[in-house]
């Protein structure tokens, strides 16, 4: 086991323990996995770990809300960016959304499954990260309307419908697949240009 | 309580507690219902419940497998017949996937984030029926593609994004909404032929 790290290694380690036991969670399951198993893998005491978080629970809340915190935080900016086109904006965002969801892939099937394991005040910060985005994403549609650049029916229901389609990816995407995760951005970039109308 | 049902009511009480239980584990969680929780929602004796299932993970598998089997049975012959045009195929198929998701929701729904609970063997029985669904689909679009009806890039990802983009309606379609259900299908009827290039 690694040296026992000492308490002021604080932001460092505590994103150490954040990835590490979002592996954890990911290969072992959320519940057969010990607040005791985390700090192993860590290579910290204990103590040292119950210093960080208190349970179990507030590490899952922590990855989920970093990710989404992170995510948001790469995507809505993009968005926004009235120096770019509608159309120009979601290509980017396309990408963006397939690769996050890919890198961090232990964070984010953590956040999924399991969110039910979160409180429902942890789950309300969660839920209002994905709606920031969301709603970035709508205004952009409706933007891209009002510009003549889409051709939409409904910009709610096709909001939901090329998130949904994005989402799916990270369930069945393999790294050595038949595609390349390029091939794949490539693809749902021109599957989510049909779907609004560009 | 209701009367303690007789064990000959094979069947009928065998499709009940399947019922009864998807319900409670839709509402409560997987992990905080008990058996003796399921026999007492349906009325029966522990005893009369162990005659059916020997425990929890059979009922979850056997709610899983149930509705699997249901919506292969309902949608694979449509896609499969050659007495309708793609185009045809995939407009019903559409609708059925979007309506059996909805009318059996509670199934559903414990089909899918706990669906690690169930064992290996039980996990690729419900994989052998998903993959009759995507195949038949795939073979469908390969068939549109052939006969000019559909203009596709790559056949094996649009029916991914297809079947993801469907399946995320579940997640979020609520029948007291904006949108009536029939309406939702018009949208995601529409979209899917975007997707098509049909």
């Amino acid at each position: 086991m690694a040296r026992k790290k000492s308490l002021d290694e604080g932001p460092d380690l505590r994103v150490l323990i954040l990835e590490r036991a979002s592996e954890l969670f990911h290969e072992r399951g959320y519940s057969a996995t010990s607040i005791r198993d985390l700090a192993d893998a860590v290579g910290i005491s204990s103590s040292t770990m119950y210093h960080h978080f208190t349970n179990k629970q507030e590490v899952l809340h922590a990855i989920v809300s970093r990710f989404m915190t992170d995510f948001v935080d790469a995507t809505v900016p993009v968005l926004r960016d009235e120096s770019l086109s509608p159309g120009e904006r979601v290509r980017h965002v396309v990408r963006l959304h397939l690769e996050l969801s890919d890198d961090r892939r232990p964070e984010l099937l953590v956040g999924n499954p399991i969110r039910y394991a979160l409180d429902p005040a942890q789950q309300a910060e969660g839920i209002k990260l994905q709606t920031a985005y969301h709603d970035a994403f709508r205004d952009v549609l409706a933007e891209g309307v009002a510009a003549g650049e889409f051709r939409i029916d409904d910009v709610t229901v096709t909001t939901m419908a090329v998130l949904d389609m994005l989402n799916g990816v990270r369930e069945w995407f393999a790294p050595a697949g038949r595609l390349t995760r390029d091939a794949i951005v490539a693809q749902y970039t021109a599957l989510t240009q049909r779907l609004l109308g560009a």
